[in-house]
């Protein structure tokens, strides 16, 4: 079911690019939850183009609407289906570049394994298939927030070769993100990012970068070993993102050059329980949270689409130049904050609810 | 279902560090392969600890038998329990230790997760329970060599700060691997390790390092968009091994420092179709395989358990002091090798399998 | 995830009787179909209310829209999502019977499984929810006659004590099955269930029946060993339909009254290989098609609204008599057929998908 | 994976009739609770062959042990495996039977599905299969009648046209059914079933029969809309037995012939709440359990081997006469009682499971 994540909370997207719409049903929300469209759209309208002048001008509102699940704003325990429509339908706009897959896009892959492909833009692989995942992880963070007070909060920690200095995991908020239009908190680094991004853009270039993030208030004991161990379900779930390349979580690669004596995190006595004196774990051991921060980042790719010419071939092997017309995302990670949260927030919400299944309630 | 991985070809994995046995049930293989006992011993002597003076001196034959599933050397197509009898029984021993959780394992959040925990070793956390992953990879890795020409290696390309030249991708072998103690492949860069480790391992602490995989001969088409992406699937596969830290794939976390221009991998014309003339995206765009060498690495954190003295608290909250006693793996990433190449075995016989079901037979 | 069925081609309802719109995303359609919405929209009116004088005046189009998965009229392999809008919105209908659970019906059960349920109707228990079943399977039967000209079709065999001789299940198509209001193929018969329908409605009372479903032309090999036999995924499938009660496939319950020397199905050889002479086992033998014709029943109870007066207590305890307003199906069978065969389709082109994975196919 | 029942206490079972051994894997067992090999030999014992002079002589132990899962006589929340050795291990015994599919047995279509067959026995389609769902099941039953006090006993309620009277749902111990060796509770029926089993294996013929199973205390609220109704997920369980043809709960098939106002089940209020007066509906309403004793009905066909001759055809179309040497079960159904209890104990556990997590816990 390669559409649908999740064992409890179940999230399945669809649609393409150009299609009439795209969004989510999610299955398995727990009930009585309070839910309108307004706790959606935040997200999402972080999510959108057209944020700035450093974006895609594809000019869509991205409105939700909850068309099954809930009633006087509150969830049944039954399926929502979330619904964005397109306002971009042009399933012949592409048509020229049918015969040419784009470098480092998915066109050639589709094309072998299904034989077929959507005419135009990424089709399932275009950016807008996360829509649906971004409102099924808004709602999984009203839960989370209001069971234990989970807070998950991503930033831009690196665009190019430009890298913002630790940020303070405990403190940092989503305000603080957003007030740099490239949603690194650090001021002056975002001051240099935005210089690189427009840099590039001029350029008809583009260029990647890295997003990490925070999830405080996660309980204790999260994660389902062996398989389904927290750090592999963030994997997946980051992975699964479109333009990524890599995860890693706690000390992460860095990590490997350390010695076990620097590297292990002692325990110590703590208000609510044992803790850690340092976090090099990255909030999880055995693939179960303990109750400290979980800290991981992403790697994402500079984007494929740019306007300087490419040489390449067509589908008939023969030589073609192509240059993407229009304007296109130089840089993606802005705009992938909301979807890293909402992907950390699918896996904490479906592992929390296998754990309570654990926990001994009364009939 | 934490302990079952795959739509397809499913592997359940069983057993504790000191229980009766460990292994696995592998559901869905395909029918008709040759199948004996010898073929999955290789992988899991390669597996097995005490192969050398770096190694952990814990003896297991880990001898594995074949339960069910096959008949006269073939496979039925019926689930096939893979058994390994643990000769290290001993659910006694570390009980001095119960009190004490150690530092960056699982001691800690097995407890709070379960409210029980195993007394001794690792319980289902040790790296015994990959014994019954790499008893089921290998059975994949024999059907894909049979049927795609499918070869996949992995080595040791850094321990601690000593990091190996680029492998030559397209010609590495097991033989090339094997040939050093630490499978590292560069002989000069092997030793240097083996130093490092000798040294690590005098001054009772551990090390970290990084392996890298190689996939060649994977058919175009493998993984399942969206959540099922190939490089997902691989990511979730490898942060569910004990002590990994981190996952990247072709450019990697190195990619985002690069511009469109340098890192989209233009076609060419090769001699079975489509190819790319670099492989920056590792063998899969749009999260399938485009044919190309499927190539990525996982970090590897230092050993947990280490001799040297380390100040911490019991589970009450007591200071107190601990070192391990007996000797220990000071760096796994030698024995991981063979565990790394099972999981990517694992995770592209599933995705073939789904990507078969696709494509058009004849009733 | 209990909304969604199936491994390979999956579907994922939802919707309740009076929320915005119901439907469902099928996921792993084979790409290439053609598929337009009037290829869906046949079932779905065989399936809508409003048909006859025997059926519920409740007025729904029930008009589908494709919303993606689809282009230029053939299926993508993507996500294929399928709304209808509800036209009959009104969640706060039935209000005063807020505080009445009605027997046998889902009020209860609802109430103390989530903690809330929906206002009116009988939100995700309402046969409205088939919508999304009929819509995706209607997908699916395209699929399986256009690849193995498989043909199924269901009838009414028996309404209360009427039962319909059997039928020629090698020929009875659904034009005969059409040709009479209460959809059982046999004049005669029908006219005496027509009247009986009638009879209990002007009661106020309403009456169950019986549903016989052929299978032809499934292809041998259908149906995964040993939770996944196709009787046993024909059977969840059936007993998952509001009202129904039993299902029993070749023999059923007859067949415990035989001996095995007259139950038995020898083998002959047929033209197209192996068949057997008799076909008690119903086109299974070990959860696997054997070819013949798939043949078994599905028990559907009186449906629970009544407009007679019922003796009942509230949410409280306290004595209440209860009388349902407004017009209702006395009987559900007739409308029932279209989904009957949709929840057989949705079975078969599952698990001969799988089947697929399983065979010889050149890379 | 068709080896695989459950969600969140998933059973993988193995082994074919004449392999090294048969059992299951149990995953996902709440941690805690107490479990020695004697809590799961009492319901292997009473499914085993040569119980009586009614049954196969074929002599089995079926002795199990426990591999992994357990500690000091608890569970600790991680895979439970289960193995009982194959004592009977014979791969060529029925070797001249191998071009001979044998009538109503699974042997040609698994021939024709897998391309390769057991070479004796049934292989996975045998009996035998059931000991790791008998084993599996005990575990369940253990739990949910430490937590919930829920109590499942089945009996023979027919063997071929004899009948039993209704018996008293409401008391009906193992100890009654047991009493009689074909376990039917009612002594005078039970002397007439033993009668005709005897005339029937006297006659080399075998004879179908009905089991009856009551659940009994199964808390209110169990069962997943829509896919997963208790009652779909039951009559799943149990068509995936060897040899059933139907499943009906409740009312059932007769439920066909009543009006809803007779059928339906009156609200009255109780001790422990809300309750029905009647329960036509088999405790449960809308896919839910509702309190109220889970009642419901399977059929088994008469056993396909026999010894009297029959006249059929070998793989090559060529006619054969057949006639099973040896002696084999001419009735199955008493030794299915534990069966169908075990796999009605796997299906109210995993879905207790799911309930569980919907349920408000402190963190």
């Amino acid at each position: 079911m390669s559409s649908t994540l999740g064992t409890l909370y179940t999230v399945t997207t669809f649609g393409e690019s150009h299609c009439k719409g795209v969004g989510a049903i999610v299955d398995g929300c727990p009930p009585g939850l309070a839910l309108v469209e307004a706790d959606i759209q935040q997200q999402l309208s972080r999510r959108r183009p057209g944020q700035s002048d450093l974006s895609t001008p594809r000019q869509e509102a991205d409105q939700v609407t909850i068309y099954s699940g809930t009633e006087f704003g509150r969830t049944l325990g039954t399926p929502i289906m979330l619904l964005v429509h397109n306002k971009d339908q042009r399933p012949h706009d592409y048509g020229e570049m049918s015969r040419i897959p784009r470098p480092s896009h998915a066109d050639f892959t589709y094309q072998m394994k299904y034989g077929i492909r959507a005419s135009s833009g990424g089709g399932r692989s275009s950016a807008r298939e996360t829509i649906g995942r971004v409102a099924a992880g808004a709602i999984a963070e009203k839960w989370l927030y209001e069971t234990y007070g989970t807070e998950i909060v991503a930033w831009v920690s690196a665009v190019g070769d430009i890298e913002a200095p630790p940020a303070d995991i405990n403190t940092i908020n989503r305000a603080q993100v957003d007030a740099q239009i490239v949603r690194c908190p650090d001021a002056a680094t975002a001051a240099r990012m935005e210089a690189q991004i427009k840099e590039v853009l001029e350029a008809k270039d583009s260029i990647g970068g890295i997003l990490t993030c925070v999830c405080r208030k996660v309980p204790v004991g999260l994660g389902e070993p062996v398989f389904d161990k927290l750090e592999a379900r963030l994997a997946q779930a980051m992975l699964s993102l479109p333009a990524t390349k890599g995860f890693d979580i706690g000390s992460g690669f860095a990590g490997t050059r350390m010695r076990g004596s620097e590297h292990n995190d002692p325990f110590v006595q703590k208000e609510s329980g044992l803790g850690t004196r340092t976090n090099h774990s990255g909030g999880v051991q055995g693939g179960i949270s303990n109750g400290e921060p979980i800290i991981f980042r992403v790697a994402f790719k500079p984007v494929a689409t740019i306007g300087m010419a490419q040489e390449t071939v067509d589908f008939d092997g023969e030589a073609v130049t192509l240059a993407a017309k229009g304007r296109h995302d130089p840089c993606v990670v802005a705009r992938a904050v909301p979807i890293v949260e909402s992907m950390a927030a699918l896996v904490l919400i479906d592992l929390a609810l296998q754990q309570r299944s654990r926990q001994p309630c009364s009939p």
